[in-house]
């Protein structure tokens, strides 16, 4: 087991009816600036129990946080907070509204003269705005981290962010709301939640058995719930599962004390900003590939997955490994996701030598568990993706 | 799944010589009381560590914190942190010292004329004096939760205290400390947690699939260390498992969204009280009887775990339960944890009666998941357990 630090003080408020505390959790005499995406939390009463929540406050509304949470439209909440004043942030949505409340919470007490700065440095926010959240779409777990992910649409850029100060106050998840989202989105969000897993658990094993079991717990309980949650969003204690999935698989605990790869996030991003594909769906076209390209360094770990979680028997540590990557395959399929880059754009030629010229222009730091992969690695891995 | 509300904001650093990084964690300007128990840790080393991180800190010293954490004890503590100013407490040791500086935390804060009230009386400590732990003995958890059980002697009450004030800012977990603790203790260690997790899982399903996982990982990961952890307490890798085993067990985690039973621990605690029974012991000693004695309520989750932890095969729910339990008593045993009463005391004859009066003496709220386990429940279990 590698040593570690673990520090998590969000509190999660967790349960049906739960979104009725929102009050209790933000301080008294906050001026609360509510955060939230296109409007779906209009169809599914959310944003009238929020309303309600916040009743005692005063609070302001910013609405149209976009999918990729943007630059520009942060900035457009960014003055807001400044003008009048606000104390508190209220993000209320999924991971994107999550994300931009984040970046808010951080550029709010940013002293620079250019807030994109705290991305394209790299600052570490030890301090933000405190902001809380309630969670309408399970995948991300932004809930229960410190972490953002921001887009700059004018640069073409995409850049991660985080530090101690921006973990959430509090984040209330009612897995009521898991029933009004669309079954395109909840595939998304199981594949989103089982890769975060996967990049955490599929390196080489170091003896850290507990954080191993965890790890398969979440995978097991996806795959367990899957079928009930796309067949009937409505199915309550499915619903609770998958969401609380969600949080434990990116929430740093079973990160502690183990390696990680990330390398499948790493080439995926790219396919999202060549073609648009939601990222979700870009993690199940590179995951397979990426196993069997790694076979070698990784078939411990994928033999112990496909035995533990898949219940996979075989000759071979090899052949076990093998029959997991496919068991893989087989359940996002069931998910009605995709694999293949071919099934989600006819220009899928030249895409790998696109993607390794990318990482190749960038200063390479190498990727994966062992920062050994090369942009050459990616080209032959997003190539076998097609 | 039920709802619940979970928070743990304890900062664990783990690992190979994290005790050096003890001065970074204590607040600049602290005046610090280091607190330990009889000495062991000037035997292994920790003493010496913690004294080199405690460097730049002005720093007072409290040794002789006994097994059963003693108000007589922590009052002579609580005396010098008035006099001396202190800011920061320091806990070296295992459960017991944490256990007393929890207490110590909270009445260095509290206004009230007699510091026992915060027991007597089951005041919620929102805040307390900050304080840190170097843990020397994996076993209760205490390192990172905000619970604590305190003794008193005078008037043989042992009385249990909490509240958000009261987690650790920090705890540093190095698994090197294992190798010097004796067998006696590892075991005691080990069954602690087992049961720990026992506890807050062997009760009835209700759909919290990842947190029945969770509970299972930290049982499986125990089962599989523990003749290493016993035969070797210098073998790391087996010591790290255990020792992160021992504070999921009880962080809070694996207790959200699921009933919780805690008779046994009701009952091993008078056995405790009666004849100075490890308190691991004792709980070895009821488990297996009072699982007989609700095998119809538990069996659900007796065979789950059967199945999933044990792999035992059977023909029904039943017969799978009780295999369930005989593995159970048949993995203390192979820790040398007797189960059997009279192993432990010749007297033992009239022990399920005396201690049907003493809960009857007492207020009865009714113990286990349901609340509804009687006096006379008890005295049945215990019986069996002679």
């Amino acid at each position: 087991m590698q040593n570690f630090e673990f520090k998590n003080p969000t509190k999660i408020l967790f349960g049906k009816g739960q979104i009725e505390n929102l009050g209790k959790e933000i301080p008294k005499g906050a001026k609360v600036l509510m955060l939230y995406g296109g409007g779906s939390i209009k169809k599914n009463g959310v944003y009238e129990q929020v309303k309600q929540g916040l009743n005692g406050f005063e609070y302001l509304e910013f609405s149209g946080i976009p999918a990729n949470p943007e630059y520009e439209v942060l900035m457009q909440a960014l003055k807001i907070i400044k003008e009048e004043n606000i104390t508190f942030l209220l993000a209320v949505g999924g991971g994107s509204v999550i994300d931009g409340t984040k970046f808010l919470s951080s550029a709010a007490l940013y002293t620079g003269t250019e807030p994109w700065d705290i991305l394209r440095k790299s600052i570490r926010t030890e301090k933000g705005m405190p902001f809380g959240a309630v969670l309408t779409l399970p995948a991300t777990g932004s809930e229960m981290n410190s972490g953002a992910v921001i887009t700059r649409a004018e640069t073409q850029e995409k850049l991660g962010m985080g530090g101690p100060g921006l973990f959430p106050e509090f984040s209330i998840l009612d897995p009521q709301v898991v029933a009004s989202i669309p079954k395109r989105q909840l595939a998304n969000g199981i594949t989103d939640a089982f890769t975060h897993v996967l990049e955490q658990y599929m390196t080489y094993p170091v003896q850290a058995y507990l954080q191993d079991r965890f790890a398969e717990s979440i995978l097991q309980t996806l795959i367990e719930i899957a079928p009930r949650v796309i067949k009937d969003p409505a199915d309550y204690e499915a619903a609770a599962n998958f969401m609380w999935c969600c949080t434990m698989a990116l929430n740093g605990l079973i990160q502690k004390g183990v390696p990680g790869d990330w390398a499948i996030h790493a080439m995926g991003h790219e396919l999202t900003a060549l073609y648009g594909i939601d990222h979700a769906r870009t993690l199940a076209v590179i995951a397979p590939s990426h196993y069997r390209y790694f076979l070698k360094s990784k078939k411990e770990k994928l033999a112990q997955y496909g035995a533990r979680v898949w219940g996979v028997k075989g000759a071979t540590t090899e052949e076990i490994a093998k029959a997991a990557i496919a068991k893989t395959e087989d359940f996002f399929h069931s998910l009605d996701i995709n694999t293949k880059l071919s099934e989600y754009t006819d220009q899928y030629q030249g895409t790998a030598e696109k993607i390794a010229k990318r990482f190749t222009d960038r200063s390479w730091m190498g990727l994966g568990e062992h920062k050994t992969l090369t942009p050459s690695d990616a080209e032959k891995i997003v190539e076998m993706s097609y």
